[in-house]
């Protein structure tokens, strides 16, 4: 290869793998998103990234103060420009499509105002409220966020120890944080950014606690941005990505706020400090469940991501030599490539389409609450509480799988993978850690298995549990068809059945055996998480191939969906083959045998690999990663890349070079100068 | 807790903790690390530790570029304060010991200098070139780094694309980067601080090439640390952890360089263009296997870090409430966390005595090459390839789930986690990827397989593969103890050997079908995967066992490190109950039993965690942890640490007020300013 010839054009490696793609990758395209939608998204991006006023350098050559402030640029033209696209952004859903392309540059600043502070008012203000505080979000007057987590309180609601006692005499709240795990902790744009604050805190009126409610309290003067007196508030340091938010922290010196500031649609403090508590106490169900959704969605996007930088980084790089004389291969027809690769992009699709069919779930069952009919509100919390933490849990471990398939190369921040997972990983821990939601799961599990003992009907997702599934296979019985995908579900089914009646009977034998309900739960926790994710699994394997059934694509399309489909489901049981063979669902040589069949699987998949990922329609900006870019010229982008390290600025570093001319002299510099000198110069 | 109070001792939930351990913790210390080396151990971080030299803010908050400079500061420092420390520091051992301690901060400036630079020089170098190399490089008149890796060439040695062209009429070598994908990429310390290195190209003399040999190339001025003419340097910026170190890029125009800056110990080119080819080709293997003992080692550190801040966390958090009114019970007592991190701990042990048996492997062989006999070389070299790819993916992944199993805090850069993370995935990739690595030690494993058929004797750790275990063991048969460790490694052996011989059978039956050797074991190479896996989950499983029986310890130390060894034995088998019951192996239910009896074990594990944990003594200078401090002050100290956050500086942050004060009055700035204004401004 020469300089210039590689500079030009597409390189050849990729354009080979796209010229032989049997696939049409637009038509993958429109599937995946629509084909509204897919303009749409293509308007947007271009909107964004075509506007030079957006431009910066990379994220990864900025200081923390830079990318803050870099951030604040970027979120406050976005104010502004978003007001003058009428043609292009015409309802909230727009303006949130927009900002999701905002995002590629890194988490908003003001995100949490758009997502958290403005829907917490509409949803739990008066008229009043409404009247007074929402003109003033609207038009980004004020810039709220929303202070719930603290600095010892994470999952556990009703553990919070933030106070705001009433005080009739002035009609105001007091509110305090009593002890230092009580400071507010992490809310995103709390540090710096944000005047005002939903803030969580028990509620105390004459005398009498009533536990956790809403205020909007004050943060900073809109005169000077000063923090209030009684408000101390701060940047919680540097974390694994975000790292243009001030996620923040805020603490309470018995601050006052008027009565009035507390959010009083469904509970309310009289003037004289008389409480009126909620008619029902699982209002809040609905947002928690619907952000476990777009989690699910974010786990597949960013698993896409992922395969799309490493398959195409795979399709041009080429590595060691099979044969002496021949040329050496791309990285992508190795088959432990492939086996790295592969099933990760399956389970991206599968992934997507069970992101669709939750959200249709999600939407059903609240049109059913908008009518009152509560009946679903369980089944419909423990499906997105597993599939939050099934999704986010694979997604975490898959992106490091892809980074590593990539070499040495793939730990550099010109990879896109290290920001990748550091912004992705902490939605395994956020909006509901993993485990425990895995628990909530699995309790509800645990009482369908009674509810279907003591003869009540089982709803949708949850009916197979009343079947009784152990008489319908048994492993190794013949003529059992095992590249047959929906025999295959009917084996997940069984697994996710067995898993979950162990679980149950081991709550039943604590019990028995004298523990409360509390105590044989948590004995038997281990095993309802792996149940919980049985039941997970089962459903996403099950959502993938159902979902293929009803797409209307061309026959090769979805011949290779189903090649796709097969690999993740082969590839489950190949992974978790004991859970199938211990219950005798599979028989030893069967287990063999389907995983196999997954490894059979992987040359097929090769010829369109590159297209299936070109078909998640990532443009470069997106991916920011010279190994992901669509043109595969990634080695003279790398070298241009790193042209922008601050380092480089100089050829000799001012520092280093007193040092190492001084240290190559037998640091006769140092032995001269006191060396406490060097150190506080530096800081 | 008030504020006062729990700032004032060591928390009383750590401290109930260690005051009902049964076990010596310092009699633990004294068996990891033997009396007099914990004893230096302690020593060498007292002089480091202790030195206000040496202090400097926590590194999340720095600069790229005061990363870079503060890490040449504390190294040149280090180069000083070592000379004076003759009482401490009285040979080679020691001082690595001491650079050990002071890579706490960081990997050290001159940490390839001293590791690869001149170990090189020693090795290849004739006697003038000695005499005239290696005083420069112990007095740091020169320093060095070690240039091989290429922008597209990592794993492949022989594809490396830098040329040495020897010219007779100069008696020159010229030096030349012909490609893009040649430019040198990625060797520490190479982008600003080397003064020279050690550059790998393919030599040329009287037009025929004789492969890759070593050159001694400067880099940069002695004078003025600028590069010479016909160098370009640079930083390649940044990456996942190594923070502080330059590693850099090296593009050679035609760059001379005298003929006797070939390292010609074992091969030469004469002044007339000669060339003379070396003895043996394999006299680098002895380095590449002692670097991956090395890695084995840094995994089992690795491990222990992070089991010592998430289980000290751990004891002192508190969260949920299992029974109204109850206190939040501390997160060590909750089956689901005993169950993700004592496998963890148990691992982190075994890796310990691992290494410890792998190092005296590694120094009989060498002692028998030595003597000349070479019998061992392979043997060493797949089990050490084997070993550094098992133990480092394991704990790249047990890292994260300690990570997260610390809730949100576990994402601050203040838990220590994202550093000891970003810092040790690498060792994953570099000194050969896992996945290349596991090959080759597949490849070993055919090989002897093919031997033993032939009648051939195999060494030590292979030759259970000459054996029949097929019929000594089978799943379910009456009277076998599953907790009785030596009987479980005796199934861990089938399994590899059944995995091996499965392999290799599949190698045969594609050379049956007409593939030549180098295709058969390509084709098969996902199961030489699991086959290499397997036989090191065997070796590591077998080796702590046997490790502990010969331990001199108190019988109550010796029965709770048992617990450790099963548990590991146990969560290896129920993790893998796939290949277990696939084989016949163990019946369905007893993998069920062995699952229970790891889950059974936990509580037991339970009284002496954090007793365990500090037995591995890390300083919390060594953690730089705040979760994971001794005296367990967690919170009080996680808002002492962001205070140093520079975006705290001030109240206000500059240009937040600008931005978010004008966004306030509706975005009047930006609508009136040119926004291009702002973007050039802040870059």
């Amino acid at each position: 290869m020469t300089e210039t010839a590689e500079i030009m054009k597409v390189n050849p490696d990729i354009q080979k793998e796209r010229d032989a793609a049997t696939i049409d990758m637009e038509e993958l395209a429109v599937i995946i998103y629509g084909k509204e939608q897919l303009s749409k998204k293509r308007k947007l991006e271009d909107a964004v990234f075509n506007d030079p006023d957006y431009k910066c350098v990379p994220s990864a050559f900025l200081s923390r103060e830079e990318e803050y402030e870099e951030g604040l640029r970027k979120s406050s033209l976005a104010v502004l420009k978003q007001s003058k696209l009428s043609d292009l952004i015409e309802d909230h859903k727009d303006i949130m499509a927009y900002n999701s392309v905002l995002a590629s540059f890194g988490y908003p600043s003001f995100g949490l105002h758009q997502t958290m502070f403005i829907p917490t008012l509409e949803r739990q203000c008066t008229s009043e409220q409404r009247e007074k505080f929402l003109p003033l979000c609207y038009d980004y007057r004020i810039i709220g966020t929303y202070a719930q987590t603290e600095l010892g309180h994470g999952t556990f609601l009703r553990g919070l120890e933030t106070t705001a006692h009433y005080d009739p005499n002035t009609q105001e709240f007091i509110l305090n944080s009593p002890t230092i795990s009580s400071i507010k902790w992490w809310p995103g744009a709390l540090g710096k950014t944000s005047t005002h604050a939903v803030v969580l805190a028990q509620l105390y009126t004459l005398g009498k606690c009533h536990g956790i409610h809403p205020f909007v309290v004050q943060l900073r003067s809109l005169d000077d941005h000063k923090p209030l007196r009684g408000i101390t508030v701060g940047d919680i340091g540097p974390k694994m990505g975000f790292g243009p938010n001030d996620n923040g922290y805020l603490k309470l010196h018995k601050h006052r706020i008027p009565r009035t500031n507390m959010l009083m649609k469904y509970s309310q403090v009289s003037p004289d400090g008389t409480y009126t508590k909620p008619p029902r106490s699982t209002l809040t169900y609905g947002t928690m469940t619907f952000v476990r959704v777009l989690i699910v969605h974010g786990s597949a996007i960013a698993l896409a991501k992922a395969s799309t930088i490493a398959i195409r980084y795979s399709a041009v790089r080429r590595q060691s030599e099979l044969r002496p004389g021949e040329p050496e291969p791309q990285i992508l027809s190795y088959p432990t490539q492939q086996h790295k690769l592969f099933p990760l992009l399956a389970t991206a699709y599968a992934f997507h389409f069970v992101q669709l069919a939750m959200m249709k779930i999600y939407t059903d069952v609240n049109d059913q609450i908008n009518n009152s009919n509560f009946s679903r509100i369980q089944e419909l919390h423990a499906l997105s509480s597993g599939l939050k933490a099934f999704t986010s849990w694979v997604t975490n471990a898959g992106l490091e799988v892809c980074r590593m398939s990539c070499g040495g190369h793939g730990y550099s921040q010109a990879s896109g993978f290290p920001r990748l997972y550091a912004d992705f990983t902490p939605s395994c821990t956020y909006e509901g850690e993993n485990t425990v939601l895995m628990l909530q799961s699995a309790r509800y599990l645990v009482k369908c298995v009674r509810d279907a003992r003591s003869g009540k009907t089982l709803p949708g997702t949850v009916s197979y549990l009343s079947e009784d599934v152990s008489a319908v296979h048994s492993g190794g019985s013949s003529g059992r068809d095992l590249s047959n995908l929906d025999f295959l579900i009917s084996l997940y089914k069984q697994r996710a059945s067995n898993q979950v009646h162990f679980a149950s009977d081991k709550v039943d034998r604590g019990i028995s055996a004298g523990m409360d309900l509390v105590g044989a739960l948590n004995s038997a926790s281990v095993h309802l998480v792996s149940a919980a994710k049985a039941h997970s699994h089962y459903f996403i394997a099950k959502t993938f191939v159902e979902s293929l059934k009803l797409l209307k694509a061309s026959s090769e399309l979805q011949n290779v969906l189903h090649q796709l489909a097969s690999v993740y489901v082969f590839e489950g049981i190949a992974q978790s083959s004991g859970d199938f063979i211990e219950d005798y669902i599979l028989s030893g040589s069967e287990a063999k045998t389907i995983r196999q069949l997954a490894v059979d699987l992987l040359p097929l998949i090769r010829v369109n690999a590159v297209s299936l990922v070109d078909a998640f329609s990532f443009r470069d900006e997106v991916l920011q990663s010279v190994l992901g870019r669509y043109d595969g010229n990634v080695y003279e982008n790398l070298f241009k890349w790193a042209q922008n390290s601050p380092l480089n600025k100089t050829d000799v570093s001012s520092r280093s070079s007193i040092f190492v001319k001084h240290l190559t002299v037998r640091c006769a510099f140092l032995a001269e100068h006191n060396a406490t000198m060097l150190n506080t110069n530096i800081i």
